[in-house]
């Protein structure tokens, strides 16, 4: 078994039955009121390590996910983690008495991190803290107030533009005290101990489906995937992590030096049920977010693996907003980490509103993106260099059995190519997935060529 | 006050007076009988240097514009300074006594270092030394003979083609002796004695606007531009020189051997008056050749700087032809030294004829080249590498008030971007210009990230 | 005279003329029955060697064409040399007695190195040795069993559908025994020894006309031209081998392995009579497929060279299928050879079938290529590095004679050119072949500017 293994035995049916449970997972996930930290957070991660103990067998028991509480207060470099946040209760009253933007019908109505509240007030000094959006009068923003001390109710523009005059009551049941941020990590140990694949997901924002519940699912079924295979049939060692936007990945890497040090490759997964960057125009695919250091390993496996699944796919250069990438690649870290989404952040009409619900998000995107990420992981680890042990001409593979016999026939030709790409191109200095971008060779024809020429003894490493 | 202060104070009504002044300027300077060498060499200088002191206010009075005389005879490596030449009255006059191709209508008519001459001749005979263009039949060429003993006149061609046989009289009443070779030369020290900016504009040209007294007029009012800064608020030295073409500038190389050591930025500057190499599509623009070294920091704060303004830019790599920069960019020196112009060089169908007049250049073209190199010496004095000293992870910017503090906001969003494309990239090796390049960032917003950053003591040096 | 101006010598009238006697070659070896060995490529290299004998004159009698014979058995790196196979007859008689498929007719019918073989049969059992094309039914599919011994025929689709059944006589009277491989070798030397360019082209394929006897025939040609100078007006020693496809180049490679490290540029010479990759669209051109390298001089030569001569070309990288660059260019060797042709391998429609006759071969296209090919040599054999000894400012052309005299003239211009580039680029690293590429200015110009220049001691090596 091996992880390319994986990827060849998700196919059709497999990958609509794994859609439809993606889907059923995002949906109960999705009124979770989760934030920065809270118990929202913790039931998050609560039903992610029950969804990966109840369906996985074997080494996954091994290896959970481990819930991580960091106390409000410590420092993690210049950042110090905050007050716990937990909302009983949120609403507005309007002077007839009816409840409006309230929380237990959508948790978007309440601004992130308001504090407690109760007040009466007249219209004109409630509408310094209502949020809408005028431009999409129907949607509900979605809003947060971390770092400085204030509260905020956001609803639809028409109904706020309809609101009467009159006295309006104001409850905020909340605390923000001293508490923990909750974090989820699990490892999945691999053959080479020191090299790492990280997986990063957020896990702070609320009642979103797309940004980001997308990419924990996505996520969790990966390390489900990967967690059949034992340790020896993973080349990596595969470490996920669920985090609280910012801090929690600056927290993570604060308190996991280590672990940083170790990344090979890594990936920021959100915004993974979309139907894609492409759709529009027919083509879902994905859009690619190149690493910091523009030409990592991961930044060229996750082209080809792209190319090799017939995936369409949008890149560009890294940039230093959108999600946890920013951390893993401020310069004194610089990791390897790219960012693998269907239609990235901010470019979806529907991103950070209330639109980013259970019909945005597709049970058949959700399973293609983690056939997507299987294919980058099966890339990554079947990228070696080898030594061609007969460099001088070509050996003979006629007898050896590697080749077709008939000369001038068409028969054989896809395998007899991706021999002659390995044996020209394995000079110790150049890997497989060198030869896949220079040839165009799928990366497991590349593979399966160099297992035979190594079998035949005509590859080293 | 910067260099970015003085392009930020260069606003419509500013660039619009600037305009008018220039063209003025132009309109003074056209008719004086400009050569390599002579008396309308030292003219134009001296006009440049009463315009320069008549308007300048303190600093400029200090670092006046200073003319050189360099004997005839004099080596500049493998150069001789020539004769000085130097026209009283050039005619020719037709059977009928009346004169054509006159000198004191056109100074096109005489081409240039014609030698002393008196004759009659035949029609056939003078031929010979006539210069029109067919194609162009109404235009008096450009022509001149330097380097070669022999005279010559140049007429519109339908003139030419008319003239009747006949016995033809001319008269060429000049002096080529032994004098000197005239040159200016305005330096404005700066922070950095050992940096220096070249600004070069060819000063031989007779009678032709664009070509270059539109060069001749941006450089001066540059320098007035730039004398009004104390030398500490220049980080450069500013060198201009106003040279005859190909000679003046050996002339100079030779006998400033440490200036030319010093430069590190440098532009030659001709043809600034015309519309522009875009005028025909609507958007007249500016056209950059690049310095041999191709990749200068002058080539990418040209384009970064046109970028910034909204200026259609036209950029070519280095040919070993056309300005000065030809000469400065010689293997033997490879100064970093680009040409930005409107038109280039050749391709404006007025070129080196009597249409490249005082209708060629117009007004807000000459004023708008002016704040262009005004947007090019912007960038690059603020050009410079920092390093970010809390780079692991994002440090937090909120609660030093550089950041929006409520999150999903639309509000301070460019501001924040240029933080953070400042804090990602500010790993000591590359520098704003470099950012600027890969984000797209106005070179202005960038800087003002790195000094609020600085401020904040996130930024070192 | 030097190899420049064995190309400036080809003009049209010898050119057509070429054309000629290069088809009545390939007219003369097409029905030869060339194999990997055997007599049919002892007659090809023989028939080569009186052509060459009997048409040149002087020093290539000093270099003839020698044939060398390597023993059946021998090894070469991993290789085997095979037994040589020689056929007297071989056929098919249908039930009636007719014969069909019979090698004297052509001999593409018998695929080659068929063993030996007499026997009755079934058409059902016949049916598993014959090879056609269903989608070309009129064509003879050429077909090889070199390293399985097995025996087969090849015959029109049509044909073979209309076979009846009932019994069929098989005979092939041929001999597959120990013996030799022949190929020849022409080395024409050089002033530089040391310094070697490798041509060839494969020898063994049976009657295809295109591919490869047009391979032949223009690089015997070109051997013929090139004899025509003495060894000091070669600034290289060329070297020609005829081997068999693969075996024979390894063969050549184990043998030679002094050659091969002095070899410093090569092309491997293929299908060179047909119109060319652009013919349909009214351009015939060439096609060239880089060396390993990428970036090897004989991969700019060629750009340069086919931009020069007005030639059509399509260029794309190595891939490690082909030809005989794929044994020059394994990784072991790694020579900088690259392929020129007229359409490559595989990418024509008439490619190993019958239908790659003396019609598909033209005789303006073989003479063509000797002249692309002189041209490719022409570059390689002018490009150097040369150093401008008066590298501070331009040096006076005007005084040397050098320059056009009257400045603002068109005429001279693009001589000037070539001496400004190369006076501006001769810094000791770049050469000729660099500036043309940076200028677009044919080598032709750079050399002679160059040459100029030397002359008047402004340019060292």
């Amino acid at each position: 078994m091996s992880v390319r293994a994986l990827l060849d035995a998700l196919d059709d049916a497999a990958l609509a039955s794994l859609g439809v449970e993606l889907h059923d997972l995002v949906r109960r996930l999705y009124p979770v009121p989760r934030s920065l930290t809270g118990d929202g957070v913790r039931e998050t991660l609560r039903v992610l390590q029950e969804w990966l103990a109840g369906v996985a067998t074997g080494p996954t028991t091994a290896a959970p996910l481990r819930v991580h509480e960091v106390p409000s207060g410590s420092q993690a470099f210049d950042w110090t983690v905050p007050k716990e946040w937990n909302v009983r209760e949120a609403w507005i009253k309007d002077p007839a008495g009816r409840k409006i933007a309230d929380f237990a019908e959508h948790r978007l109505h309440l601004v992130g991190y308001s504090v407690p509240t109760r007040a009466r007030m007249p219209l004109a000094e409630l509408q310094e803290h209502l949020h809408s959006l005028p431009d999409r009068p129907d949607l509900v923003p979605y809003r947060t107030s971390y770092y400085a001390e204030s509260w905020g109710f956001c609803l639809p523009h028409a109904q706020r533009a309809a609101l009467p005059d009159g006295e309006y009551e104001v409850l905020v049941d909340a605390t923000l005290t001293d508490g923990a941020l909750s974090y989820g990590e699990l490892e999945l140990p691999g053959a080479s101990a020191g090299e790492e694949v990280l997986l990063s997901a957020h896990v702070c924002h609320p009642q979103l489906a797309n940004d980001n519940l997308s990419g924990l699912v996505v996520l969790a079924a990966l390390a489900r995937a990967l967690a059949v295979l034992t340790p020896e049939q993973r080349r990596y060692t595969y470490r996920f992590v669920f985090v609280p936007g910012t801090i929690g990945a600056i927290v993570w890497l604060a308190r996991n030096p280590d672990c940083a040090r170790r990344v090979v490759h890594g990936l920021v997964a959100a915004n993974l049920g979309d139907p894609g960057p492409g759709a529009s125009a027919g083509a879902g695919g994905f859009h690619y977010k190149r690493s910091r250091r523009g030409n990592a390993a991961i930044d060229r496996a996750v082209q080809v693996a792209m190319c090799d699944l017939g995936e369409p796919l949008e890149v560009e250069d890294f940039v230093p907003f959108g999600y946890d990438e920013r951390q893993y690649c401020s310069p004194g870290f610089d990791l390897p980490v790219g960012s693998l989404t269907r239609t990235p952040w901010g470019r979806y009409p529907e991103y950070h509103t209330s639109a980013d619900d259970l019909d945005l998000v597709r049970p058949d995107a959700l399973a293609g993106s983690v056939r997507a990420y299987l294919g980058v992981l099966a890339a990554l680890e079947g990228d070696r260099r080898y030594r061609n042990l007969q460099p001088y001409g070509e050996p003979q593979l006629g007898r050896r059995g590697l080749y077709r016999t008939l000369g001038g026939d068409d028969r054989g030709r896809e395998r007899e190519l991706a021999l002659l790409w390995v044996l020209n191109q394995s000079d110790g200095e150049r890997g497989l997935l060198d030869i896949a971008e220079g040839s165009g060779v799928p990366m497991a024809r590349l593979e399966e060529a160099a297992r035979a020429l190594a079998e035949a003894g005509l590859l080293g490493s």
